[in-house]
């Protein structure tokens, strides 16, 4: 049994983790940890959870977590999992990060979209960006994985193959996101009150939301050269999911077989990734680990509509970083992940 | 590996139970069928299922069924299921039954509420209520399992505790429930749109509905005297949940210990029913076979307010249809069921 | 014109009064005010009233705003109203307290439910319950009006009738009550949050809800004798609304012609009360200053189910409290009252 | 008084309408009618406007209608309104149409959009294309108006500043919209049950949704010349709301200050919309006439993104019919126009 802890558990990532591992057959919660709620007993904050996960949470202490534990899950606010990783803890576990201290191999970039120093910039470049669909060789074994955002994890798998196979113009890439309202977090804001959420739509983080240098991370990285994305994120009334339909010319003579084969070379043997025809809703993914991808090609316009949904909370953090835990272990890629969802759900 | 047969398998019921199943370890499902649908695979009908639940859908033969199977699950409307039920069939097959053909053991009582013809009478004696935490031992190794309605699932659990002790006047008995969404199922009725349920709440079948006298047998048969009950359910703007709040009058001289040791006596070994403190909200069972019930007395009133939430497509439905089959076939009474319920979902 | 100020104008029963002000034909807002928000725009903190209502927020100083105002609407947190009305202030304005620091008779029944101090029980005896449809004589020229709870409107309005021709026993009554998610107000709590509301609905207050006691007060008053309830509130997700369902044993012989005539006297030429036969929706009274009621007789159970519904934050408070000025200033009662809901809304 | 005939009174447009019409000041409905509703009365089918709309419900007889009225509105299927139509109807009533049969001027591309026969072409030059902050003083006095649809209204008022004053290059124009579920209608369709559509989002008729050519006539009109858009309209978990995101180049050297500009210029005195600073929100615009309209520039793209926000029932649909009865006939262009939201409705 491989031991977990986890930093920040009784955030909904950090919870949504400890429930997943709950049913994880190879592991074990050892550690479970919160800053706000320490002392108290972790279904006593998510009753939901009673009979399942019982521990009593411990502080937030990566020292005391490292003691017990084969891996360490962190759900911190950006950071702070920066400044506590060190080299001696990384000889001792495997750490994989929920937040977004090591997505970015640049440093400086890193500091100039957060708005705040980069404590371990040493670590950058070990740090393995750990989507699986795309790094997967990369993972296995590495010590230390920067789970993605999950804006990101849609955004990027969504176009990936697109701006691998060079069938768009880079220059052109529209991302417009939507999430449920889990992705804002437990945090007790105006912003996040049912009254002020139900019964409305609305774009936020217009052209500076941070998620964006990672989704230029990557496709850069796919595309052999620097890519530059408009990403525009929304707020929508529901409690998960998260539906990227990203918006780029296509490049003059492509079709759609060639789209189509793009994407079957990237995912056509991806437990996770679904290429349909039909379109993506959020709701088909919800409490899954899975991504709806499909895309339409406008004659009238010569731009490609690519779609993609997933689960912001599972493929788009715990169930991701559980499918990193999976790779990095040599586990099946697929333990204790859902991959069918309920409806309604 | 156990051969399973849905009929009825697209309303959300079915599916739910096709969905459970799927990762069920000790079945197979051999034969999914659907009036509306046959012909289509099931997965196109659910999206969300597609790569776990991908079958061609048959027509609704029961026979058929009975040919590859072990168990056949009716999610049919009401009168249907007791028009194809057989002897012979029974001699080859387990039925658990979704509907309300065989949970009143008086025929006359079943016509007058469902004002329609009972078309086999003969099993009604046979039949067992298939409320495990109740009758968990008439059910084990039976052939006919008649599965309890979703509100009486909630409402008779609650209550039962306090009517078999003899704690409460069960002559001033009042039952305020309330329902998700997909209990009204999938049919296309103008009551069931979107624009018409959300943002609202509604009491309706007042003082008329049909799982009235089927918690009314099972709480007489508790009492071991002829029970009444005002039963009131309401829709609520989600998908899921019911939530059942009790009142009545308690017998003088009870106490809060006394009742804590009848839930105790009843439901302590239960692994689905948590008997907690706080007061039960839909959500912590929500795609979960539990049943979260706590109390409050009231000194100023002399009422005892006794509170249960499940999820009617799982405890009310499909999960309580594969408890029973566990039971029936001796396999781990909680395998291919949810304990804990993700947060937020 | 009547001018008027708003204390406590940025909760949502102040801004609500302030939108109904707005559009009233009599009045003219001359002091709005804010404890958090002093010193910002109304419409920055409520952009949907950007034209309509843009006067800069001022200090909630009650003295201030009797400098300006004929009439003051108090909207703030129990236990402020009572330190600050005084005799002079009456003197010179009308008070209509949203709050609930007047509405109980008895000092020592509001110490005990809201376990703060009453600091101007001298005001008790003057202070009129604002509840128009069953005190409207008394409401005439007053100056000093307590506007009614939501709950405590609705509940009231649905039972009054029954209790008042002495139709039911008043020691059987239970009330069942549903609230929108507005009713716990716009504080930045976990509670409110939307990811823990939405897809779930619960009990609170279970016994102790503070309108408790504001129920008892005015159905003893129209019984003429002692009248003690259950009440138990809910949370609904859903914006606004309320729903009391409200049961009692119907006194012997008393037929449904006799509840109807109970129901007509009381209410037959009342502009705001719609008597229907079909059964309350918290949608068809949204956003309007309307109770829907109706009831059913349950022959089975000897049982009545009164039912009513009301908007929360209009007949349950701001628009309440525009009809109360109306009455109080001799001014047409349904002026700046909107009197039809939009469907959906 | 205008005596006002509505035909298809009883889709959410229509009875938006009926109810706006019921609180206007200078209007008499007089003859209210509904295919599926004849005979029974309008307050039966919205128990919400029981005491504001209680006519009953007549045949759909457009000349029926113009026995009474001296305007017609048609809130009707696509095809419907150009088959009944006649110059001697129009010689009668003033027709304002919220279909859309007379928006688009070229037949052919109405007939190619809409799959459908135009049954009334000559009138395709006559009608105008009534919206008013563009089209106001083509509005005035005409017989046949033909009232613009809910996306269009929203995406050509965001974008008609910026394409009018060629600010951004027209081969570049993306419309990411998103929509409240009334805007699916009222019928009986699966995809619009509450358990289909709560708890998710999803794009639908991507590259292909009717509202495309409304579009491109009116900014080409605009822009004077062929613009071609790529429109994706969203379905959204909630009853009302448009929300239009709208991604262009902006022209090489164009400030903040010239877009600024061009919206003041083009909307500075228009009292329904709101030029904001910040982000529009759905909600801030429910149940009123209003457009809230903002834009931000990415100088790392290049892009302006435009977004504008208005309620789908009524400024999408019967609030712009009533403003554009209003400007036909000369009367005050906000009389019974809602101009400001409630918060949280």
């Amino acid at each position: 049994m491989i031991k977990a802890a986890i930093l920040g558990a009784t955030g909904y990532a950090g919870a949504e983790l400890a429930r997943l591992l709950s049913g994880h057959k190879e592991t074990e919660l050892v550690y479970l940890a919160s800053h706000s709620y320490a002392g108290k007993r972790f279904s006593d904050i998510y009753p939901g959870m009673k009979g399942a996960v019982d521990d009593v949470l411990q502080e937030d202490d990566i020292n005391k977590a490292a003691e017990h534990a084969d891996v360490i899950f962190l759900a911190l606010p950006a950071g702070l999992a920066s400044s506590i990783v060190t080299e001696k803890l990384l000889e001792k576990c495997v750490v994989i990060d929920l937040g977004a201290d090591y997505r970015l191999h640049d440093k400086n970039i890193y500091e100039k979209w957060y708005k705040t120093e980069h404590h371990s910039p040493s670590f950058l470049s070990e740090a393995v960006y750990g989507l699986p669909e795309i790094h997967r060789e990369m993972i296995k074994g590495k010590r230390l994985i920067a789970n993605p955002g999950c804006y990101t994890t849609c955004s990027i798998l969504t176009l990936y193959p697109l701006v691998k196979e060079g069938l768009i113009d880079t220059e052109s890439i529209i991302i417009d996101a939507k999430s449920g309202t889990s992705g804002a977090g437990r945090g007790e804001k105006l912003t996040s009150l049912y009254s002020e959420v139900n019964e409305s739509i609305k774009p936020y983080g217009v052209t500076t939301h941070r998620h964006t240098p990672e989704i230029e991370q990557e496709l850069s990285e796919a595309a052999g050269k620097s890519v530059v994305v408009e990403f525009t994120p929304h707020l929508v009334p529901m409690n998960r999911g998260i539906l990227s339909v990203c918006y780029a010319k296509l490049v003059k003579g492509i079709s759609d077989g060639d789209v189509r084969n793009a994407y079957a070379k990237a995912y056509g043997t991806e437990r996770f990734i679904r290429l349909i025809d039909t379109i993506p809703e959020t709701r088909y993914v919800k409490g899954t680990n899975l991504v709806d991808i499909s895309f339409r090609i406008n004659e009238r316009t010569g731009n490609i509509i690519a779609m993609g949904a997933i689960d912001n909370l599972v493929k788009g953090a715990a169930g991701q970083a559980v499918q990193n835990m999976n790779i990095v272990f040599g586990l099946d890629e697929d333990e204790g992940l859902p991959a069918s969802a309920g409806m309604p759900m």
